[in-house]
């Protein structure tokens, strides 16, 4: 899975079946600083994310194992929402404390 | 997935089977500002696309879960066209707007 | 899907016995203006392709969705020979005008 | 497969319900001679992995063939944990002799 | 798939199950004129491969389509040995002429 940054959503009227009524989030991919890689994917948002939430993403065949996902057009998909990330019992993030 | 927009189209004769009557489009990947990576594919379309058209892009083995491309050879299918990208509310896209 | 050319070919006696009597071929990928990337990769081929061709090579678990390839080891496989690439219907690779 | 040291963990309370249970840690991906490649990626742990480990990582739908993530929407899972390697019968990484 | 070159070998005694028994060979990426790229992985070997030996390397679910890699959370698997490797009919590595 990677880390990212929800930075903004897609519409299109105009799409597969079977990704009806499902949100589609931009997010950016974060390093494990939390520092933005530059590099960016459209996701399904099986979750309820919402824009700046940092986020959990599963890719391939596995954007497909969710409730939501299920037989669904998607490659990547937002498996979680981050509360908090840690290394070595330090808080490198933590949702909580942001603002 | 991946947003890309439509630059052209590839014709192939000898092709697998299963292919027969897909259309083959070259597709250049966008960054979430919509710039152009540098970095192409030919994508099947699953949704009637045009040249110049945004399009979100799903790969690997989703790339079949759409009803034009269940067991076809495809690593890469145009699943949706988008009509807007939004970040805080702000449209960064807007399809209507272009001219 | 990924345009590339051909450029050479493997021969390994030792081998996954599904690979037994297929062709593997190396194929340097190419971007859209079929400049090289140089970036190669060994393919397996389902079409009969030839040094110097053109080709449409599929990837991931869809490499195995070619009736020469169902049950093989083959995570890349040429599925297509590219006749011509346009874009805003002017030939940007015409196979029949190659020499 | 991938080598990678496990540097941290992520804590979600929202995520899917099928990754309920399972630790997901921080992975640095590491090259042959062990140096850090700067890139990372969160990882489901198969294997009860701790902080500075060198791990064996699977990705793509492998990740879900291990006895706790089938089901699971993983697309990278900790698979081993590397004792040693060694190359021309000499040990690069011999985790006894670390301190 | 891709061609690669064994430099070493991983021992793990703590692994996935399915993993028992497999050899874990590290692999470095080679391009088209054999030259080292510099990218490395581990890979489960299915054909015997010893150390030198240039080996074809399938990915993905693909890798778990050979006799000794069925139901085996391996996402790299060595396919083959290779013999030769020809372009225009010029051999540009011929293992029978290594030393």
């Amino acid at each position: 899975m990677k880390l990212g940054k929800v930075i903004g959503s897609v519409t299109a009227t105009r799409k597969e079946g079977n990704l009806g009524g499902l949100k589609i989030l931009v997010v950016s991919y974060l390093d494990e600083n939390l520092a933005d890689t530059k590099k960016t994917a459209a996701c399904i948002d099986a979750m309820g994310a919402g824009e700046g939430d940092i986020v959990l993403l599963c890719s391939s065949s596995s954007a497909r194992i969710t409730q939501m996902t299920r037989n669904v057009a998607s490659d990547n998909t937002i498996v979680g929402i981050v509360d908090a990330i840690s290394s070595n019992n330090v808080y490198t993030y933590n949702k909580s404390k942001q603002q």
